[in-house]
């Protein structure tokens, strides 16, 4: 097995370089312009369709940024917002009635719902091809073994961002902190398949002597939902962090009453970083551009053969 | 996260455990043939169809010993076997009629499949309720989200040998070689998923510094189809070692002229181990019986609720 080492350039002032997911997804952007002109140029003018259920102040947040996101690259979008007290059989009908639109190319419900609801069951309802948050089982398998027809947006962001910041991943050591369905199992899937190359340790919250992994490290992900828990005694010199948490913790000093922070505890650790990313402005934004991207794709598979 | 550290005791002889596969598939086989008189006794006479198309050696002589392994537990076996020739019209249509046989409860097309078929389509064809190989990606998905319907027969026997074995698994570093859709992979989402709740580390061709690596598992899987390749040097003293390989290597001194061995060069290594599984008699034997209780399962699902 190969013993090259490559390594990643410091930045010659001594700051890392940072993996900005603000500029990447401007830059997704304008791709995805000139692709969904190509696509309205064939006859397709890509579509898709947010599902949103109930008051979820969050949630409106999030549906809004969507499909303002679809909105400014050309792309057509829905949004269905049905009431809070919405039974699973009225949500079923709802996405069957999407799955059949073949003006809809992606269709996605925003997570969480109402207790009432079950959302696996909204999840393996969603038509496949159509499925552009990757979360049906059929497209996870298909990801799994390595054939992904979709990627999933959060590892798929994390994939630009290492790609447009010139870092090398085969053969590279990476270690995942989380193994969540969303975000540390499809990228640990994704980056240990052929292309990709790495060779990842996937840790979570039973994983013992986690510094001693941690430092092992080129490219080191933390997507634990634990604000700042990783410290600069845990990541060697010349480490990559890509830092996956946006935690709101309490800060008196701001007018807010808080501040935003990631998983990792900037402070100490971006000084012995070859690169990272920021937060917020690191991988947050990068998750919509993904998802207008899957819905490209998702189009395309409607192109004629 | 835990810092408990779970030692498996060596066997005060100084000789390692062994993981027998053949005692272990003795006593699946015993928990079958129970498993098979209930569910016949609730009016369900569990069905495995097994399809084979040509007429390859090794194929023969797998789907004879599955066929015959059903017989022993009790089961209903079907072996449909096809013509060298067979196109892939005629191999679906076969698929397909054992797809909408209520008697049938689980199906598998033994590979390699003759050149003119396609063998992804044809895993893809399969009843996912009857996929008893779990190669089906909708099956493939629902594994990787920890929601597993049927268990892939490798990593399955895999995880039934340390079972049986008392090994423990929970918060110990496990090292996977080889990323291959039939065991490493599969192997690795499992025992990262709650319950199990190991720290995996998959390698493949690209890892480098191995060593480095293997010598940190307490429990190394080797899964890489090179005969005698993980060596003494490799691992720490205490560890577990289950080696998934079958390789013919030439020996003069043989009557056949040649002798089976695994990836691991069981004499440096099996002195080191705490536990370590033997070539022949280790894994391989598990595979058929993991098969027999994913079609007992198939079977269940049609137990009314």
């Amino acid at each position: 097995m190969s013993t090259m080492t490559q390594a990643v350039p410091r930045a010659a002032s001594g700051h890392p370089k940072l993996l900005s997911g603000k500029d990447a997804a401007a830059a997704v952007e304008e791709e995805l312009i000139r692709d969904v002109a190509a696509l309205k140029a064939a006859g397709i003018a890509p579509g898709l369709a947010v599902v949103r259920v109930g008051e979820d102040p969050a949630s409106a947040t999030y549906v809004r940024n969507k499909v303002l996101a679809a909105e400014r690259v050309g792309m057509r979008s829905i949004h269905e917002h049905l009431p809070e007290t919405t039974g699973q059989a009225a949500l079923e009908r709802a996405i069957e009635t999407l799955n059949a639109d073949p003006a809809v190319h992606g269709i996605l419900c925003q997570l969480p719902l109402p207790p009432q609801l079950d959302p696996n069951r909204i999840t393996r309802l969603i038509d496949p091809t159509k499925d552009v948050d990757c979360f049906h089982p059929y497209n996870v398998g298909l990801l799994s073994l390595g054939e992904p027809r979709f990627l999933p947006c959060t590892p798929a962001g994390i994939l630009d961002l290492l790609q447009r910041g010139d870092i090398p991943v085969s053969g590279q050591r990476v270690v995942i902190l989380g193994r969540s369905n969303i975000v540390g199992r499809p990228l640990a899937l994704l980056l240990s398949h052929k292309g990709w190359d790495a060779t990842v340790t996937l840790c979570h919250s039973r994983t013992r002597d986690l510094p001693q992994l941690t430092r092992q490290a080129d490219i080191l992900v933390a997507a634990t939902g634990i604000a700042e828990w990783v410290t600069g005694d845990m990541v060697r010199e010349g480490v990559v962090v890509i830092d996956v948490g946006m935690n709101r913790v309490e800060d008196a000093t701001r007018k807010t009453g808080y501040r935003l922070c990631g998983d990792v505890h900037y402070a100490s650790v971006a000084p012995k970083c070859a690169a990272i990313t920021p937060v917020p402005g690191g991988v947050g934004p990068m998750t919509i551009s993904m998802l207008l991207r899957n819905t490209v794709q998702a189009a395309r598979l409607r192109l004629p053969a």
